[in-house]
């Protein structure tokens, strides 16, 4: 086992990644820009390294200041979290020709799934059903147009090199397509300096299920109860819950074949997620895979009691996975709302501050919130609105609502404005309560009426 | 089920019940004393009432305004906590009359098992070994003389009116036997009201384990895998672990058959706990029975994933039991640490003041802390010193005590004395981690050492 592992991240997750690392009895190494001097990842590392200024490009994506911090605290191992250098594949290579253990996939495999044309013609050859589309990038306007007509609009033009939401055009007829195909890689090649595309039908009324997997090097793979992440809003995720309460244990084992027969063709290595659209029959269809742990890895641990991230350091340290398929329980079910540091009412605009007062519901059976705040903290405009995971397990589905409804009305987060009033609107809302909800829900639909009524109650 | 129900109790306890009564759909009623107005289980609930001065006699223990405070409110059933009037016969007689739901056994239940020579041969009947002693109270001092000179000295001499480790002298040989006597009776009269006495021979390094079992009103009975609180000082339990690390699967069965034929015979209602002394050999002899939901309930709860105090509810409401004993898994090895307000290095002082800072660690998987802390919150010298639960589940034993560790160094209180850095000095200690210990190793070895080391590090 490692003796020190360097958290490449800041936040809940590099909170929860060392707290994880101190309990496996490693030390940990913090990163942090100058305005994250005082942060909580900070404060419970055992060391923690200066590595730029609070534009994160200076700091949290400074490669080559993230290595030297590794070489120079002598870590044998580094945890990238997510977002920032996660699925950054030169990364990957540097920390391999250093020597340092990077905790994830190799860099073939990120590189190869970060390609997001390639991601779906591999996913193809392994059998995983995908989206009607183009095989590969489109070659010119002819081509989309041919492809476009086949599947039937309206369709998606994406960015070969985006992903996560990011360098996506809906087109809704052949008229719009020239216009819109020029505009989009014109825009690709200045976001991402890679102009390809590649075009998928849209599908309608789905809801987003994935399916988390782990790979040893011993070439044991298992994968986890799938997640439902279809509560969204911006192509984000807000509320993500374990199981799907649709699903039949058949479904869920089928969907765990591909999975893994996908993670095999790969080769993979460590965790990684199989995202789907599931439509209204129940037919699944690739969108994209995440090679690192998510910020909903959490709902898959409270639903199995497995901790995922220990797991992660242990695979990559060369242990074999403890366990097997049939080890893995479903418990019951966990849903989990993200906090974002907001305000709904003015459209989501971020808020930031200093935390004047914070309480935090800590108590009884079947809760978690993952947060870096403290009282007296600060919440800064240079990174991610989200601040806090709060996480509950019920015996249900029902039982898991009612719980993470306490929790959010107990919580308490004063100095800053937060969606917590927001959650709880979703969570009384009789659409959500009989899970008839599609990616597109709150924005369709719930938004619009959750306004106006939260506007009538402030009046 | 109920539609409201009333909590007569205060601090983590009254805390932790509201929390699962709510979950359950159902509205609280807290009660409070004038210098408990503040506290968070008064902010937590729907209603609250003050019965009293903050003099326990009168509010907590006041059976007239606490039934007044049910009645008024439309509260249909109450729940007692531990503690207080948890164990109080006739304040169960008074609910009953008052068709008040009582959360707990009948109380013909409790006032048999609260007259501890009675339990003892109730056991005795049951086939539940005792410590060798009486058989019922002693008579006079020649009976007293025969059974000690039977059962070998030392001897404990026993208040049939006391339990929880109070009313109890200790008699090394006959010579002391004559004075002894005639001084425990005086102080149990004045004590308890009552002088009758029972006598049990000294047990040497033994362990406390002790069962809790659950009874529906339809006769089915379950058992929860045992927990060891061996780790106590002045006769109160200060870690508390599940299961037992000693313990066979063989006999864990055998002590869970001989606790539910004791349930059995009693025809018992809701919850409870068979507390037994283990010997080097694994010889078990019962202790006491507590007829009420007991602090350490928690570890159970987080070793099974069962809630106990909304299965009480649910029981108490004429629920049947929802799962059977095969249903019952044990998760891995759970452990709490209780934090008191007060001082280990000066004689562990009672502590109080205002809580100035709070920082509660709730993150990651597998954690839990029950407590009413909060920034503001006072901490008074009416009530017991215990303010805090802290519980860690993790795969295995080594890995719970990791976790709790990680979470009282976390764990921030600032403007009181607690008990944390005692608990790291146990949970560090050798004898503690290889399971070396009998219930008076705290006070017997590891205390003296312990201040040593203490006061040489604050020189």
């Amino acid at each position: 086992m490692f003796a020190k592992v360097l958290v490449a991240n800041r936040g809940e997750i590099a909170v929860r990644i060392i707290r994880s690392l101190k309990e496996l009895g490693i030390k940990t190494v913090a990163i942090y820009s100058t305005v994250d001097r005082n942060s909580l990842h900070v404060q419970l590392a055992d060391e923690a390294v200066c590595v730029g200024s609070e534009h994160p490009q200076d700091s949290y994506l400074n490669m080559q200041n993230i290595l030297a911090a590794a070489i120079g605290t002598g870590a044998e191992a580094i945890h990238p979290g997510f977002g920032f250098l996660a699925e950054n594949s030169q990364f990957v290579e540097m920390c391999e020709a250093c020597q340092i253990t990077f905790i994830g996939p190799r860099s073939e495999t990120i590189e190869l799934m970060g390609n997001k044309a390639n991601a779906r013609m591999q996913m193809l050859q392994s059998g995983v059903p995908v989206i009607p589309g183009s095989q590969g990038y489109l070659t010119d306007i002819a081509h989309a147009k041919a492809v476009a007509k086949e599947v039937g609009y309206p369709i998606l033009l994406k960015a070969v090199a985006g992903g996560g939401g990011r360098g996506i055009r809906r087109v809704a007829n052949e008229n719009e397509l020239t216009l819109a195909y020029e505009k989009a890689r014109s825009e690709a090649q200045s976001a991402f300096g890679d102009d390809r595309m590649y075009l998928e039908k849209v599908l309608e009324n789905v809801k987003h299920i994935e399916v988390q997997f782990f790979c040893d090097n011993a070439g044991h793979r298992v994968y986890f109860p799938e997640r439902d992440c279809s509560i969204q809003r911006n192509k984000q995720k807000m509320i993500e819950e374990s199981p799907c309460q649709f699903l039949t244990q058949a479904e869920r084992d089928q969907l765990g074949a591909i999975t893994l027969k996908a993670a095999e063709t790969l080769d993979y290595q460590n965790t990684g997620t199989l995202e789907f659209l599931m439509d209204q029959d129940h037919n699944f269809y690739f969108l994209e895979m995440n090679t690192r742990i998510q910020v909903e890895h959490t709902v898959t641990e409270m639903v199995t009691g497995i901790d995922l991230v220990k797991l992660q350091v242990k695979v990559a340290a060369g242990e074999d996975l403890p366990f097997q398929q049939e080890d893995i329980k479903i418990l019951g079910h966990a849903i989990e709302c993200r906090i974002n540091a907001e305000n709904p009412v003015r459209d989501f605009m971020p808020s930031t501050g200093t935390i004047d007062y914070l309480y935090l519901p800590v108590g009884n059976l079947g809760m978690r919130i993952d947060t870096d705040l403290y009282a007296g903290g600060q919440i800064t405009p240079y990174y991610d609105a989200m601040i806090a995971k709060v996480i509950a397990l019920g015996e249900d589905r029902p039982a898991a609502i009612e719980k993470v409804k306490r929790l959010l009305a107990e919580l308490v987060i004063k100095g800053i404005d937060t969606n917590q009033k927001f959650h709880l609107g979703v969570l009384n809302n009789p659409d959500f309560l009989a899970g008839n909800v599609s990616t597109d829900y709150l924005e369709k639909e719930f938004l619009t009426k959750w306004k106006r009524r939260e506007s009538d109650a402030t009046i």
